[in-house]
């Protein structure tokens, strides 16, 4: 089944405790994409760049099974630019720098192919703008999934509100899903979330994992120990191209099978960490993958 | 097989966002005692009170299999008390009294019949003190564990490692792990840990669960996510004693077991915060108690 993925494809600058990478390739949908792509080729980008974007980057996306037709080239504009310094505890950061660019006029146009998408990935965007991409499907959709974050409550909670109606996932930290529900205990909030319209609410916690609440079910996918986290840069991005890679290429969203998704979301992005930028996502195989999937088991089950 | 218990018996008094108990029971040794009394009627609990100490509660725990051979009943004097006040997120305490009282002068005397108890469960008590128990011991036991806390490594470092080469199992949280190794992460906390002396370390993260590590393994056992937190108090005590009563019921010190053990704690830590003091904890059964573990196998069991 196809996948339809947008978000930004960008340029970051990051500074963490063991390290500085300078002017790299980042962007929510690029690590969406590129995780999503170890479970199914079939992906729809939409997003833009300018012409600064390496056209190198743009051929291993597309050989990876990603269709650019979406992507919208800007010539003599410049791509998105993020800078940003993560504290000791890698758990909270400092923007230091916001380029839009590009991005202050993205109009995002899907192309006629993807408008069928069975999945569909809602990036971390203006919800105006995720909701002009839910506009322009044909209304088959399968699962949609929509990321966001503290800010846009901030600053359009009204807009956010209507596009979380019409989607089936959201996925937000635990913060946010405070924020947004009002309510400090997760279980409450989520009950609330789930008032809103979707189905399901996917809480991250970074370091300590992800709770998936469904109905009244809750799952916990934890976050696996690593000696050290180079960049968390993407992570959440990563998790989510995994979780709805998987979906897609498994066409099945039973609750089993969505539980199955966050392990795999999660052990996806605990590559993405192992490395700055996209260094560790792009040179993956099957084998390193399912031998991630297994240590999330050992690190879970018991018996009784 | 039998258990030893020491630590504290006392009163406190609470406050947490959800309401305020005055001077009702508490220490972590009746945390303990009453947590792993459901698997177990071979205690031993060492510990001192006061005479102000009701009476009924001592009667409760001796109906619930504790021996208080070794408790020192002090005529004239008064129990330790605690009084702290919780943040709003639960997670974070200070504390407002404490009166050392009896604590004062406690000198540990473990009767004859509990000197081969095969589990020992030191309660966070100065360093000193846990020592001045474990050299009263005639060496046969099987597991050992500890808890302590940042105080003991600020103001009595030394006694505290010293007391840590003794014992097997160390229960600390994630801060106490790195301040004890100097660590941030706590793979790397680990390490470092389980080279002072113990076989296992226990990182307690409270509502983010506890990690358990042995060796290369390590297992994560969930907090449940609960609607309502009321008191937190004891909630890392009563693990303990679900913990190191369920091993001393089976007999058992296998991975395997442990790992089962470490859920029971966690199990028995989430009836403990759902009321004030020991309110949930003295009225449980035992089909109440797999039900919670149930509900943890369903929180973090997939298929792969």
């Amino acid at each position: 089944m196809s996948l339809l993925t947008i978000g930004t494809v960008a340029f970051d600058t990051i500074e963490t405790p063991l390290g500085r990478a300078e002017r790299v390739i980042g962007g929510a949908c690029t690590y969406i994409s590129w995780s999503a792509s170890y479970f199914t080729d079939k992906i729809h980008l939409v997003s833009v760049v300018g012409d600064d974007f390496p056209e190198p980057e743009l051929a291993a996306l597309e050989e990876r099974g990603v269709n650019l037709e979406g992507l919208d080239i800007k010539k003599g504009e410049k791509s998105f630019f993020w800078e940003g310094r993560y504290h000791s505890n890698m758990n909270a950061r400092d923007t230091l720098v916001t380029e839009l660019n590009v991005l202050a006029d993205f109009d995002p146009v899907v192309p006629e192919a993807a408008k069928s998408a069975e999945y569909v990935m809602l990036g971390n965007l203006t919800p105006a703008i995720q909701s002009k991409v839910l506009d322009q499907l044909d209304g088959s959709q399968k699962l949609i999934v929509l990321d966001t974050m503290n800010f846009w409550m901030d600053v359009a909670l009204d807009e956010l509100k209507e596009v979380i109606r019409r989607i089936d996932v959201i996925t937000i930290n635990d913060e946010e899903a405070r924020q947004l529900s009002g309510e400090y205990s997760l279980v409450k909030a989520a009950k609330a979330i789930l008032k809103m319209g979707p189905k399901i609410l996917i809480v991250k916690k970074g370091e300590h994992g992800a709770l998936l609440f469904h109905e009244d079910d809750i799952f916990f996918a934890p976050a696996l120990p690593l000696a050290e986290v180079y960049d968390p840069t993407g992570a959440g991005d990563t998790f989510a191209g995994g979780f709805i890679g998987y979906l897609a290429a498994t066409g099945d969203i039973s609750y089993k099978n969505i539980k199955k998704a966050i392990i795999i979301g999660s052990a996806m992005a605990s590559f993405c960490v192992e490395d700055f930028s996209l260094n560790r996502l792009k040179h993956l195989n099957g084998k390193e993958i399912n031998g991630r999937i297994q240590k999330f088991k050992d690190l879970t089950h018991f018996d009784v």
